[in-house]
């Protein structure tokens, strides 16, 4: 299996982690988001992933992008340890968690979306810096008030067992932190992700721990 | 089974296309996200759903957000016919798909970004239709040049029976012809999207059918 990643995408960091909860070790193959104006855009990379983005995963035959179709994939082919409950409405509840991160919060924070602000709308850093807080402020309030009053909610974010959610919840609150939003003001989602911490596959699979980072 | 919908949300369309080519019939329930600054946001929805948004589903002790996760867990709950392929490679490549469209396209456009761009940035209407045009033909140009060249891709986005895939499409390209995108530039997409048209479970989805469509 190869892993294109960049070590500070939280999409990549996803299936990072998820890998180590599986005990997968892939090829690691890094592509610099930022360096020339991002390798992702380069031809050759594109010629493999036309959608120029990280993760990528090839194992196989299979080519494939996006982090969460990448996870349920190897959830599917890698069954143990589970990423996902055995009923139906728990693994509803985890998706639905997960795609709270990946669909209403990431994309608006992420490094495309911010370089927009930047370059064609010429947005100074204090309303990108503001763009961010918001958009990370209403995503992550909603998912504090959903998990803070769910009996699902244990340890982790559902249950008492690392899900796919919590693969979602790490990166999004580490992004969070670096973007200087106070994690103090989501008590619930603070201590699921410092229990994630103490997990030995989650913390080899932080951004400071990869080949590329800087 | 009760559908929280707004008939021009794309997430929204996503889960009764899905629901329609399952032959299920949920109560509708209408949030208008405009009306009043956005039924979406009165403290008698956000006590429901605090994510305060549509699609939400209800069903038995089930409620849940975010289209994908509704869809899955309809997939698991009410398997015929399948939304879904049977192979983890097919699986995962219909998963990928829909993920670009509902991860990486649609959250740039929809209505809580674009107010933010008109609300707090006072961006003119001109720069917030080249932002959605921005978004739009950088996530269908990507679509369309992975659909063009993969063999998977047959009379829908995976092979000859609808799945979770164009439960994406058809909204998504319903979305970029009302932001008045040229879908011509996308010859694999638009006829993707032309077939779908004809069944009659995804006619009876579209925003022009619904009871609150106006």
């Amino acid at each position: 299996m190869i892993l294109y990643s960049y070590f500070r995408s939280s999409a990549a960091y996803r299936v990072r982690i998820a890998m180590h909860l599986k005990g997968l070790a892939p090829e690691y193959r890094a592509v610099h988001l930022v360096k020339d104006g991002g390798e992702q855009h380069a031809p050759a990379y594109r010629a493999l992933n036309p959608q120029g983005r990280v993760p990528y995963l090839i194992d196989g035959q299979v080519q494939l992008g996006q982090s969460l179709a990448i996870i349920e994939y190897l959830e599917e082919t890698h069954p143990l340890p589970p990423l996902l409950p055995r009923d139906a409405a728990g693994r509803a509840r985890v998706r639905s968690i997960a795609l709270a991160i990946a669909a209403d919060i990431q994309p608006l924070q992420n490094l495309s979306t911010t370089r927009y602000l930047e370059e064609r709308l010429g947005l100074p850093q204090e309303q990108r810096d503001a763009w961010i807080a918001h958009w990370v402020a209403v995503g992550l309030g909603a998912l504090e008030t959903q998990l803070g009053r769910e009996p699902a909610t244990g340890r982790y974010c559902h249950g008492d067992l690392p899900t796919l959610a919590d693969c979602c919840l790490v990166p999004q609150m580490f992004a969070a932190r670096r973007f200087g939003v106070d994690v103090a003001n989501y008590p619930t989602l603070a201590r699921i992700d410092a229990v994630c911490q103490e997990l030995p596959a989650v913390a080899a699979a932080a951004p400071a721990r990869q080949p590329d980072a800087s």
